[in-house]
């Protein structure tokens, strides 16, 4: 019998809050925010991208980020990440009380420029100004890599590209580093085989992954960075999110989805999916949708019914 | 660097022409059906489960079964599939000239006496004459054994009663053996535990996996299973489909959703993607509805473009 490599624990988080409420037109009211981001922690979230330091006027529906982060960022356990497209947000970031800032670069030039307006080596000379303000603050610059597994606009994405890029991070001190598919265009051997080839060339990064189920193949892939030993992965409550300016593009993998997949495998994820999934409705009430959640639809299975609001963690 | 274990091919059986059609109350003419099949035998389709021969009034949808194989079993290789519920579907399925019988069992009495209105064992009884009446007559009986990987009503399913229930299977000579996961209560570790266990215990059986989607994990199961060296699967096109019998089920995994993961990690079905897709969306129209497909949703990524129609094998 073959051997399947599993860890017995991963790091999730949550960036419904973000990568969420960022694609939503309609104004969600900041108590809103606040009260959905309290229901994810309550439900055991440990790690949370919980906003964007942008312009006002690029993304309206974050222009209450101090807010947010304000009555949030003392929150028992909470890790808080916040998303920045520069040195300026680095900066209200920082004034906010963020530890953790993370910094987006795309694959390509075709969706770095439909996305922030600017070719990748422009974003890098952005990115070195944001680490250059995050070292002097002390504060942590992570570091993700859209349309990794490839690009809407032009197809295929390179390995070599790839490195490229983890190499031009890692060079500003950025160790931390997500890999994203953006626009569903991944496969599970292409992240395996991206996955390791980049874990052997850089075994001093840390990497994550971020997963859009575009074509329903999110589940999977993380299955395959699971057995390369990623252990760190982005996931929405209720499936919410996707890149406005990727076409096609759909929601982020559902995070009830994926906990309900790394319980039943006996993998730990500190979160109670009970709770998640009262939190994912609340979500979804909220923001009038969902963006694709087997579990909101489906259920637990029975074997699982459970009350809600128990506090013991869940094992499968 | 870790080794991803995956297979140069794959078979698939498309089963909508029966599973999904049985789910459906509104009456599909049986010229629509036959159309039907023969679009998906145009995508490149080769093994097909096209109707069941059970009693008109339990599945009326299906009474027009020997009319249905009449019009296609001369279809250029395809080969053909019905599913009987005992020995008189066996001979109405020999007399129609199908060659490929399927006999049902269910792990768990619960799921057995809903879903055949008797319990398992009495259901071996039955598959006992099914098994003699193949003989005699030259044709081949597999199996198939449902909530294998855990049943709506009772929860768990120990591996070993699926084991007794495989070994019952091939002491009445059956060595083909479909496990399927009826309600999405499946797992990929439980997925990949199972396959090689009992691949161990038999390894003269043939084994192959028939998922459901219903909480999004059915291509992560079917990687699993993969990497347990099953490469025989069913999906159903449109992901129409899901037991009626069964609370919460939802549809089988979407041919195109499952053509396509294998087309991205280059592992060939002989199926057209594109032409699947066009025979998915008129199944949809035709039925009304789809029953879960994100490649109907999302359409193919932009690199994978090209005209429909095609007779050339598309490469990933």
């Amino acid at each position: 019998m073959n051997e399947f490599k599993l860890p017995k624990q991963v790091q999730l988080c949550e960036v419904a809050p973000r990568d969420g409420f960022q694609a939503e037109k309609k104004w969600i009211p900041t108590e809103e925010k606040i009260n959905l981001i309290h229901r994810l922690h309550q439900a055991g979230v440990t790690s949370m991208e919980v906003t964007s330091f942008v312009h006002p006027l690029a993304i309206p529906q974050l222009k209450d980020a101090e807010q947010v982060v304000a009555a949030v960022r003392h929150l028992p356990g909470l890790a808080l990440r916040a998303l920045i497209p520069n040195a300026r947000g680095a900066e209200r970031a920082f004034q906010a009380g963020i530890k953790e800032v993370k910094c987006i670069l795309s694959a390509t030039d075709a969706h770095s420029l439909a996305n922030t307006n600017c070719t990748v080596d422009q974003a890098l000379v952005r990115i070195q100004s944001i680490a250059d303000y995050s070292q002097s603050k002390g504060i942590k610059a992570t570091g993700s890599i859209s349309v990794a597994f490839g690009c809407p606009y032009v197809g295929e994405v390179s390995p070599q590209q790839v490195e490229r890029l983890i190499l031009s991070y890692t060079r500003l001190g950025i160790q931390e580093i997500s890999l994203a598919d953006t626009t569903g265009m991944a496969n599970p051997r292409r992240v395996f085989d991206l996955f390791g080839k980049m874990r052997d060339r850089f075994p001093d990064v840390t990497f994550s992954a971020h997963f859009h189920n575009t074509r329903g193949l999110a589940q999977a892939n993380v299955l395959a960075a699971l057995q390369q030993g990623i252990v760190e992965f982005d996931s929405s409550a209720a499936g919410l999110g996707g890149c406005p300016y990727a076409p096609g593009a759909s929601g982020n993998v559902a995070s009830e989805d994926l906990v309900f997949m790394f319980q039943e495998m006996g993998i730990a994820t500190g979160t109670r999916l009970n709770d998640l999934l009262l939190a994912a409705q609340e979500m979804k009430k909220v923001v009038g949708h969902d963006g694709g959640s087997f579990l909101l639809q489906a259920g637990v299975p029975k074997k699982h019914e459970q009350p809600a609001g128990q506090t013991k963690e869940e094992k499968s």
